[in-house]
């Protein structure tokens, strides 16, 4: 069934749409309040993420649905070797819609394309996280209007943030938007990120490592955790560390209608005395967070309720687009684990002849 | 309280019952969607079981019903030394049925006795498990109209697979059935279960050691897994365990209407390739469980509703049948580990005096 | 937002009203089937505790509402170093209540503090559990028709029993009531409730370390589980822990209207026999204890309905009565993990200048 597995999979028209629906529930929720009544969410969470997982599970009860699922894959019948397209087959039997989380990436796409009811990605290894952009959209868009010619500052770790990633590129499709990577050398944006989403839409960007400067430029600061351990230059580490903790002090520099936002949960990058400025929008992200799942859920159930034949209880091969000589190199993808599985890639610029995995996205050398 | 802890406490006529209680939920779903409407089932998993836990909890919410519990019992109470009578009596303050799954043998028999609220036997280590033989029985209804004259082969794991027994036992009710056993010599079908079911209803059987011989003369396959670690002799798996890998090829030879049944979950002893085979029933097995746990918890609830009397918050004690003689030799009885629990045997074959626990069934020597 | 963290918290008046409430919902359980509709509790149980969590999710389903949260914070973001704080105003955009579990102490309190809705505090290690104390006291007026002039026996481990510490200090407000502490030495009540609570309200108190000899005074005997590993003295514990086992033999001396009460689990402090006396009232301060937890989530959400305002979302800091000389001692204390948390005392003895922190009520040095 088609679910969400990546942001790019919707188009602007469709994020739009889930954004109005997301404002209509908060300004009108008991016209939900039975939406989804007599209806089942399983939340099958193989790696633990409260956060996400209670932000699903509201949303549901929310629509007047239930919910059954797990919080810890090692109590899961995967223990016993099942195959992730067994698991989300004999799931269907169960749930009306499914929001998975997996350490192994992909593991939520082949869930997806095996299984008669829609998958939501809530997060496969460091790859997609689909629903956390959701939130961050809605967060932006209920303080700024719109996305047009904001100038947005990422701040941290960008080097292994999922989140700034895929909002990042998420962004690009917005006409006039300007980008700020604040970031360690170490943790600098990808380059894959640079020249394929970036340049190839003409996006303007700058990269530095000072927050402080940056600061008076910014609409939008989205900071992200930076740990010691990922710097080889502890030097490095030791004077750079205090300027990625934000304070009330660095506010002073920034426009005053500026929001702070942040993935969460944050350790000790945001000092607690920024939680009382009014541009701190966070918590915010949170509840738009829960917002955002209920529309999600409520677009694919009512795609489902259209699509659905019955003989969709056979599953559907995946389309083995392999040319025989390549296998993907990513140790944490699906390909490795999962049972009889075709490798299958696609090409995303044939100039340069660049072949990415269709299950996890990474590169083909 | 009565609940179901093996599935020979059930008559004939009961099963059938359930069965059409189950096809009538399947055709009007709306019908019962309500019909648990203020009622909690409590899912007790000593034991992690996935599968078997959503099952439950699918079809309670599908009755418009509510689920407690938890999915692993190193989180509950037992950690504390608490007694499965006293988990069973305190959950039935909360919940008005409750499934149990315990890696002790006969928990859920001395919960059911102790407990207010009827107590399904979820699995109960390698005892019983009769839901999933309630659902193995309506798979074969619905594929095959009834029971009778049916000839069905068991390949696999025969001498450890709780699912085979139970099955075989609860079709050894039926006239004219035939069963052809498939399985290496470690791991045949056990010497009580010949004598005390086959032999003594008069039903034919045959052994072999070869899938694709017994293949053109089964209506029925039911697969399960054999893992190399059962086998002493190395050479004997080598030369077997293609024999036991179910492929599309070897169905071949298989009748056009035969079905192909598994319990779930899988590692690799059905090729993938066999779920596109229309013969191919074990995720219908996954839905039909669901339904007749449906089933059965009407059932359960609605027998309760008439039965409970006030005075029966006092639990009673089972009746002491042991002639002081005996004690159960199972390691993993539940007589070993309850507090003050009294040993008690039945006699299951007079004219040889064979004593079975009434906890756990082991023989008594 | 104001939560129940400290039995001590609610008036007199507040603890009749709400027994009063319990009392109607025992009489007229469909009055209150869809009282709590739409509302959401979430359990936080950072430390497992399957029977407390499962009366809460119990009492929030016959309420009609429903229920999300976690059963072990292993699974939770806690584990990804989130402060208390942030934990309880994230979920605080999930639920309308929150119940919390955790082994440091004091905090459910600065969750309660941090959040938007309403936390109970479920158990906060050895500090504070106030919905036992709520379930001791209806099961003691429903048998004992009010709380004057009774002579309350605890036995058992006296100086970890928080149950013990609670209900003591709660009954300590009744007229004529009267406590024998039946302990041996190394668990003997603390000096600080003799202190505090007992001497400073005049209450008539006796301590003595055998059960058979205190029983025929007693109206209420309370018992609790004495550990051998607790006493130094192992050839005093061999001494003494028979006396510490409840028999039906024992019982013979007491009261024939005297009540058996224990806070469960036991292990075998209380011999399966004495489970069919009619004075036996433990199985019944389990009911008892989710009766009460539903009239106190009534409580909480309307109180939380009339106080609620939109700037509420804003935390709203501890004040800081710290002299900036005192730090609390207690390495329990959330005042040790949780990122930027003042030090706060009470003074709760002018007199003496005794100071307890407002955490976790550890004595200032």
């Amino acid at each position: 069934m088609r679910g969400l597995i990546d942001i790019s999979e919707l188009t602007i028209e469709e994020i739009e749409a889930l954004m109005n629906t997301a404002e209509d529930i908060i300004e009108n929720p008991q016209k939900y309040s039975e939406s989804c009544k007599g209806k089942k969410l399983a939340t099958l969470f193989f790696e633990p993420s409260t956060r996400t997982r209670l932000s699903f599970e509201a949303a549901m009860h929310e629509l007047g649905g239930s919910v059954i699922g797990f919080s810890d894959g090692s109590n899961s019948s995967a223990v016993k070797g099942e195959s992730i397209a067994d698991t989300a087959r004999v799931v269907g039997c169960y749930a009306d819609i499914i929001a998975m989380r997996h350490f192994i990436e992909g593991a939520p796409f082949v869930a997806d394309r095996n299984c008669v009811v829609p998958v939501i990605n809530a997060g496969d290894g460091g790859h997609n996280h689909p629903t956390q952009t959701l939130a961050d959209l809605l967060t932006i868009r209920r303080k700024k209007g719109d996305f047009s010619h904001l100038t947005v500052g990422f701040c941290g770790d960008l080097k292994y943030g999922r989140t700034v990633h895929s909002l990042c590129t998420a962004l690009s499709r917005y006409k006039g938007v300007k980008f700020v990577f604040i970031a360690p050398k170490e943790l600098r944006i990808p380059s894959y990120l640079v020249y394929e989403v970036l340049e190839k839409n003409g996006i303007e960007y700058v990269e530095c490592d000072n927050l402080e400067e940056a600061m008076p430029t910014l609409d939008i600061l989205y900071m992200t955790r930076v740990q010691g351990e990922r710097f080889e230059d502890k030097a490095e580490y030791e004077r750079l560390k205090d300027s990625y903790i934000l304070t009330a002090e660095k506010l002073a520099n920034a426009k005053s209608d500026m929001i702070v936002m942040h993935p969460l949960p944050r350790v000790n990058e945001i000092s607690v005395e920024v939680d009382y400025d009014s541009r701190a929008c966070y918590f915010k992200q949170v509840l738009n967070g829960k917002y955002m799942r209920m529309a999600l859920i409520l677009k694919l159930l009512s795609e489902a309720k259209q699509g659905i034949s019955a003989d969709a209880v056979r599953p559907k091969p995946i389309s083995d687009d392999a040319d025989g000589k390549h296998i993907c190199q990513n140790p944490k993808c699906i390909t490795h684990t999962e049972q009889e599985l075709p490798q299958a890639f696609k090409c995303v610029d044939k100039s340069k002849n660049i072949l990415r995995c269709k299950y996890c996205e990474a590169r083909v050398k």
